[in-house]
């Protein structure tokens, strides 16, 4: 199935060759990364300041002690779950808003559990509570802009790192993030929560079981209106719209590609070898803006680069393909997608449906009730109840919070190293380039340097 | 919307260079339409030998006399539909199988028409048939190779032409056709069914009454299980399965291009400016063989060249993205996708769903039940009973058949012109083109030379 992979220095010959067609393209701003010898440099990769983190695992921890910077929405939100996995303590909290600061700190004495220190001190006061020795575990929730910086500061501190995605959106900063890793020795992770979900891990279960055959192609997106949130005058309103005048990618690729890649073994047997980029039009945030703001409201003046349908296609080692797609400015429902294609079977997600050959012919999709009692994964077993009654996202945000702090406890290997957090987030430096250069295909960086073909598990 | 088109000359410089690559990806076969000059002359197209057939009505035919190359299963099914159209006469039949010509024969016979001539004289029978001078149309219903061949005879022979899709796989083939059509002044239509189907008119209608706003994105598939078709000793099996050893490409892009097509108006005020392919490993086939066919089975040693999975991204010149994709050689039910996303709502098909943000909320899709009162199509209100009596294809090969005689009754212009066959065949031969060349983005030819600006309908 190899038959179709391009050398580093093809791709270097493509960027080199639409490097003179950018001028025909009107001249539209290129990000830095896309400069010939910049991008050659980047797909390349430095020599490794030391030894990989690839199945290192955790030393034991009795008790996982856990400090938080970012308690906004989603910060408090995934606090609700740490707080209530067994062995966890917070020991501190970090803000720029005193009231969300305090609001965190609520949450953690609520569950009788001492309170942790808080820190409001502006844009560095992260820097303050990594002085600290009493943290095992940064968890960053921060604006995507702040996830480098916090989550280096945090490694070089010598605290492992959990942080939302994306991990970064530069190829520069995912290697910063892989040598730092390395050279710091601590575990840096990415909070892909959709890895965790009830039909990815029940679908993982049935892909290692051969259910679906040998796994030819997959889908993952996230599809999801968010205009309104967008467009709010707090919270991600606040941030998030800002990175939609700043670059036209895939702003978000992780929740689609996550999952899939689990499927596909990346960088676990498999690498993502190279892909290409299309993005349409930005029309949805200017129509949505002109209905629902003032004439007079500074926003109307915002220009929007990312297209409302940014589509990626990425070609594995192993000859596999992946189309990923992010859309967050268009009315429409939610769909990460989430589809498996084997030569057995598919699966199809939202909403959730499997085909099977061998259990169910006729061409008619099945619903996925009958493969739960063999196929339900252990996770979802052992505190799937739980889940469900705090209820973050269904239940997978307290999964992942469970397990993490597991592996900690347990001494394990991660099931999401540092080269996982690269690779997932990859698209979206990797998708502007191709996008600026006219969807022209961009070799993916081997963040693993070469040990991507050695079988191993992720989520056991 | 038009800041990512790219000139024809960086289209070049991309094929230029990847073509220097193409040696690192394993010195694999490349369609000798790849060669660089070729490509350039290929997509420039050459000077116009006559006027443009844009636009140009059909002389009024108070009966029209139909001639059929092909009676097989595809060819027979469709007489059924044309001899049920008012005002049409089958006049000639022509095939190399004696029996299927007898059996086609039978049901014009049973609907009590004069009989018509029968012609089976092996592989040039048609050219014996192209010599009557009683014959209107001729519509082609062969295996994909004989498509062109047989359609240039029946243009130069003064007939007009409809044939099956896609209408050619070789750029060459499909400029030959558009250059013919012009020098005889004879309609060369493409049999686009699904064009004709009922959702697809309905949101034909909503789309151009902007129900779903401005539209950015539309998504085409053939994703159709056909493994136990392809290796069937009779019919397709015979003919078909063999274009999966030649080529590594979308083979049948039509039914999931056409309608999105229509929803965007190509050739009528936008076009397709240049696409992407990237295609999966090929397991399906030689799977499905392994289990299915006896070990010494010389079709066990057939090599399948065409990936599984072959998705196409094609950008407008509008700056639309459009998704299409094929996929007939894994275990999954049917789906063409037929996805449209304007700027106030989103439809989606198999099953059919849509979220029209003014009319409910709430990100959740509704029924299109609620639309059909005010958005059935015309064609549908009038010959929508006899269609659904008749159930070719669920109806949408009457209507079809119907509308292209009602054009050459009463003296309109087609729905469907030759640039309409060839724009949509041409991911065919493009798709093969950019996956030789590791996912290179080409440019498509203007088959138009330039009219596809000028605004004009399709099916009314």
């Amino acid at each position: 199935m190899n038959d179709n992979k391009i050398s580093r220095r093809e791709m270097l010959r493509n960027s080199a060759l639409a490097g003179i067609g950018i001028s025909l393209l009107g001249g539209k701003a290129v990000a830095s990364e896309t400069s010939d010898a910049t991008l050659e440099n980047l797909i390349a990769g430095s020599v490794p300041k030391a030894k990989t983190m690839i199945g290192v695992p955790f030393k034991r921890h009795e008790t996982v002690r856990i400090a938080m910077i970012g308690t906004g929405l989603r910060g408090r939100s995934v606090l609700g779950e740490f707080v209530a996995v067994p062995g966890v303590r917070i020991t501190a909290l970090c803000d720029i808003v005193q009231e969300k600061a305090d609001k965190a700190k609520a949450i953690v004495e609520k569950v009788g559990m001492p309170a942790p220190a808080v820190y409001v001190k502006g844009d560095r006061g992260y820097e303050e509570l990594l002085k600290r020795d009493d943290i095992d575990l940064v968890y960053i929730a921060t604006p995507w802009e702040w996830h480098v910086p916090q989550s280096l500061a945090a490694l070089n501190a010598g605290k492992h790192v959990s942080v939302e995605v994306p991990a970064a959106y530069t190829l520069k900063e995912l290697w910063q993030l892989v040598d730092t890793s390395e050279l710091t020795r601590k575990h840096m992770m990415m909070m892909e929560n959709c890895c965790y979900d009830y039909d990815e891990l029940l679908i993982l279960n049935m892909v290692r079981a051969g259910v679906l055959g040998e796994i030819v192609h997959g889908e993952g997106a996230y599809n999801h209106d968010l205009r309104e949130i967008l467009f709010e005058t707090k919270d991600e309103g606040l941030w998030r719209r800002a990175h939609h005048t700043q670059r036209d990618s895939n702003l978000y690729p992780t929740h689609g590609l996550g999952p899939v890649a689990n499927y596909m073994n990346i960088n676990r047997g498999d690498k993502f070898d190279h892909m290409v980029a299309m993005s349409s039009g930005s029309l949805g945030l200017q129509e949505y803006r002109k209905e629902k703001l003032a004439a007079d409201d500074p926003r109307q003046k915002e220009v929007y680069k990312c297209g409302d349908y940014n589509t990626n296609l990425i070609k594995t080692a192993k000859g596999r393909t992946i189309l990923v797609q992010h859309n967050v400015s268009t009315p429409r429902p939610y769909d990460r997608i989430n589809l498996v294609q084997g030569t057995k079977g598919i699966f199809r997600d939202y909403p959730s449906r499997i085909y099977i050959e061998k259990d169910k012919g006729g061409h008619q999709w099945q619903p996925i009730d009958a493969y739960k009692a063999k196929y339900e994964h252990q996770l979802w077993r052992e505190v799937g109840e739980q889940a469900r009654k705090l209820g973050g996202h269904g239940g997978m945000d307290y999964l992942m919070c469970w397990r993490l702090v597991q592996c900690m406890r347990e001494g394990f290997v991660p099931d999401m190293d540092v080269y996982d957090a690269a690779a997932w987030s990859a698209p979206g430096p990797l998708s502007e380039i191709s996008v600026a250069k006219g969807s022209m295909p961009i070799k993916f960086p081997d963040f693993t340097r070469g040990k991507w073909s050695e079988k191993r598990t992720s989520i056991p």
